[in-house]
Parts: C-alpha cells; sequence; structure tokens
C-alpha cells in the first residue's frame, strides 16, 4: 500500500529526536542534509483527519507548563506511578522535590530519554503487566490527556482493575482529561455522532500516531466529558471523588480507592 | 479505507487556516473548542515517509525570509509571473517595489489569501492552461523550492516549453532548488537508491499533501542537483546561465530564453 508505515516505536523515535533538537545530544532531523528540522507529531484519525503538533511540548520544563499540571503535582502523596512518563516531565519534577516516582512508559525509545534525563525509576510495560510483579502504590498520575487510556467502555474496567491491583489502600488516580464537546467543528461534531451510531462514545478517537517511517496500528483513545468518566468510573474499585474544572475544556479528576 | 483522506483543495485550506492564525481573520483551528492550534503542513512519501512543518513560513514578511529569496527578487526584471504564488508573500513585495506580478496557483484558497492580501493580479490553473491564453513575461520565478514543479525527466520538457510560449524574447526563469544528495540519512539515500532502481531521478519524490480531512492525490515533485537541472534543461528553448549556491544545499538557478 503506497505511502503506509513501517510498524513500530513512533513515539519512541519522536522524543529522541526532540530531545536531540533541544539539548544536541543525538542526530538531529535536518533538512537538505543541514537545517534543524523542527519535530512534528502526527495523528492521525480513522475518518482521515490528520493533525500535526510540534512535540516540544513533551520536553517543558515546569515554567512552560499549563496550570493544570502544576495543581496535579502539588495534589500527589506517598509513592507515584507515573502511566505514559513520555520524556520524563514529571517524573523529573517530582523526582527533584524528593517524591519517590516510578515512570511506566510502552515506549523503549521514550524511556531512554528518561533514563539519559535522569529519571531514576522506569518500567518498561503496561499497567497490566506492572500489575504481576511491580510494587505498590499511594498515586497515580494520568497527565497529558492520558484519561485517553481509559480507551472506552471496553477497556476502562480493566484498566482500572490493573491500577487497582497496583494501589495501596487510600490510594489516588490524578488524570487529566478534556470535554470534547465543546466544539462547533463539523469535522468532530460529526465524528461524535459517527462514533455514537456505532455504538462507541463519542469522542472515543480510533487513532495511530506516525513519525517519519513508523507509525503504531490503530488504537483507542479517549476524549470524555466528566460525566462520561464518571460512567466509566462506576462500578469499578474506584470513585469520582474531585474535578477540578477551572480550566475547561481541560480538568483533573481525582478517583479514590474504595 | 482506515483514515484514507477526502481529495480537496490541501493547500488552500491550510493557507487559509495558517492566515486566520496570523491576523485572526476567518475561523482559527482549535484545540478542544478553545485553544488555537499551529498549523502544521503533512507531507506524506510513497515509501511511508511522513514529515510536518509549520505552515507560517509561507506568510513570512520579508524580514523573515532566506538570504536567496531577496536574491532572487533582486533579480527580476520586467513582467513577472510568481509560479506557485501560494500565499503571496513574493508577489506582494514586488508589487510594493513597483513591479508589474502576476500570481499563479492551482490552488483556489491559496488564490483567495492573496486576494484578501491585496496581490491585484492573480490566475488560477497551471502553466500550460494560462499559456493558452495569458499575456507574455519576462521573469518567471518559481520559488519555494520550486524546482520541484518540473516533476522530472518525463514533464520538464513539458513545463518549459509552456514557460517559453509564455515568454518574451529574453525571459529568464529564475528557480529555487535544493542538492538532495548531501545527506547521508539512510531514510532518504535509500530513496534515492528506490528510485533509480525504478528508473527516475533520485530525487524525484512520490508525494501527497494532507491536511486535515483533505489530501492530495499522489504527484511528482522534484529535488535534484545542478546537474541533474541543467540536464534537464538541455534540448529545451532555455539555457542555464546561472548558479548562485551561496547557501548550499539551496540554490538559485537562472535559465535564459534561447
Amino acid at each position: 500500500m503506497q505511502g503506509e508505515p513501517t510498524i513500530g516505536d513512533v513515539f519512541g523515535e519522536m522524543i529522541r529526536d526532540a530531545y536531540a533538537v533541544a539539548t544536541g545530544i543525538g542526530p538531529r532531523p535536518l533538512v537538505g542534509g543541514r537545517l534543524p528540522r523542527p519535530v512534528i507529531e502526527i495523528i492521525e484519525r480513522d475518518d482521515g483527519l490528520v493533525n500535526g503538533a510540534p512535540a516540544q511540548h513533551y520536553l517543558d520544563p515546569p515554567e512552560a507548563w499549563q496550570p493544570y499540571d502544576h495543581r496535579a503535582v502539588d495534589r500527589v502523596e506517598g509513592r507515584v506511578l507515573d502511566v505514559g512518563v513520555g520524556a520524563g516531565r514529571i517524573a523529573l519534577h517530582l523526582q527533584a522535590r524528593g517524591v519517590p516516582v516510578t515512570g511506566l512508559d510502552t515506549s523503549e525509545g521514550a524511556l531512554r530519554v528518561c533514563r539519559h534525563r535522569g529519571v531514576r525509576d522506569l518500567v518498561w510495560g503496561t499497567v497490566d503487566e506492572h500489575a504481576d510483579v511491580g510494587p505498590r502504590y499511594d498515586t497515580f498520575l494520568l497527565l497529558g490527556n492520558n484519561v485517553g487510556l481509559f480507551e472506552g467502555r471496553d477497556r476502562a474496567p480493566a484498566f482500572l482493575a490493573a491500577l487497582a491491583a497496583l494501589a495501596r489502600p487510600g490510594a489516588t488516580i490524578i488524570a487529566h482529561g478534556t470535554d470534547p464537546y465543546g466544539t462547533t467543528d463539523p469535522v468532530h461534531t460529526g465524528y461524535h455522532e459517527l462514533n455514537r451510531r456505532r455504538g462507541r462514545l463519542g469522542g472515543q478517537l480510533r487513532l495511530r500516531l506516525r513519525y517519519r517511517m513508523l507509525g503504531t496500528g490503530w488504537f483507542d483513545y479517549l476524549v470524555c466529558s466528566v460525566d462520561e468518566l464518571a460512567e466509566l468510573v462506576h462500578g469499578t474499585p474506584w470513585r469520582l471523588v474531585d474535578v477540578d474544572d477551572a480550566d475547561r475544556p481541560y480538568y483533573l479528576a481525582t478517583l479514590r480507592l474504595r
């Protein structure tokens, strides 16, 4: 198929290059073999939508963070699992504060960058894999819009069960999400309708990431309202105890182990 | 096919949005229905490579141009056809200098932005279509890497014949290109080899552009060395009279009508 990517560690390659552009460590992507090229994350949706976004924010220092990220890290207690540690911006900040934090990611390349930047405790895998062998945590951070990892009605119970298996009594999940329903853009409202017709949540995005020659397979990533989140949490070992929506459409949801 | 774009005026939609982001004129693309999204041009190559590049440069004022663009506009004489006028940055600059300039583009959306920005003389179509009915010109500008429009061995003679049909005696073509062979990146050197094996010039890229829901069909766009350019020009109504490669790997080639 013309133009089809090779399946691989898209996120890791992209983070490696973004790190190289930001620091000069490692070869940078070049235009014409000479000029540095900005590193862009490319996200395809299954209806043909494609968006590009500069990758630099994965490396942002705390001064450049959005306010909700600061409020999220101020809420952590005890031992922390940073789910989807990425390039380590949150884990590094917690570590510097003396907070015991483990960074989890499915991208080996991202973990290499984390290691190089000084994140000490890293785990490669999914929360399910980590639940079989990992230690226990007091706080789970799902930042960078990682409510997305709930995926939808099928996956959310198993995902939350895996976090419960990793949880100490009284543990919390602090999850960053975005309410997708404020838009009037037909590209998005039409997709929400299409999703509902096929029995999915409106903002249950079917995506793949691409970077240079690599692509991921298609996967679900959830963008949902607080009401939808509450519905997904209902009947799991967690309950929704707080919603901070000071930066609407973004929110921080706090779940507590029952 | 999952994730396939709709064929449409990719470039025009992108330029319209980049103009909206730059000026506040017209609706801007938003993240979460609220925050402006940077406008990124997405370019797919037929081997699966994808690159994103911020679109803002199409609107850059002269202060932000690369040096070769300034040297190119300083070379124009008489009546000018700006081939691939884009968002009009070059045409506006020439117009302000009192140079008679026509902007040609195949993108209706780009021409609407040009019109809104004040470019007075615009033509929608290809050089071939314009040659049937258009006036005659002294200078043809192919900037923004538009040596690419030569496409390859098949298209170059017809493209140059169309420009000759539009030319007054003594006319010149000032064309901006990039030598692609300075790289050691296997993603590119491997593609050059693949191209040669299939009888194409090494840098004869098979591309499509994508923006949001839209894509172009696959088309050829040529990135070639000066030697390859000279070979393509040989036997046409034009001769290569000057090469300015002060900003290698970029160059400005000047062709003169025989």
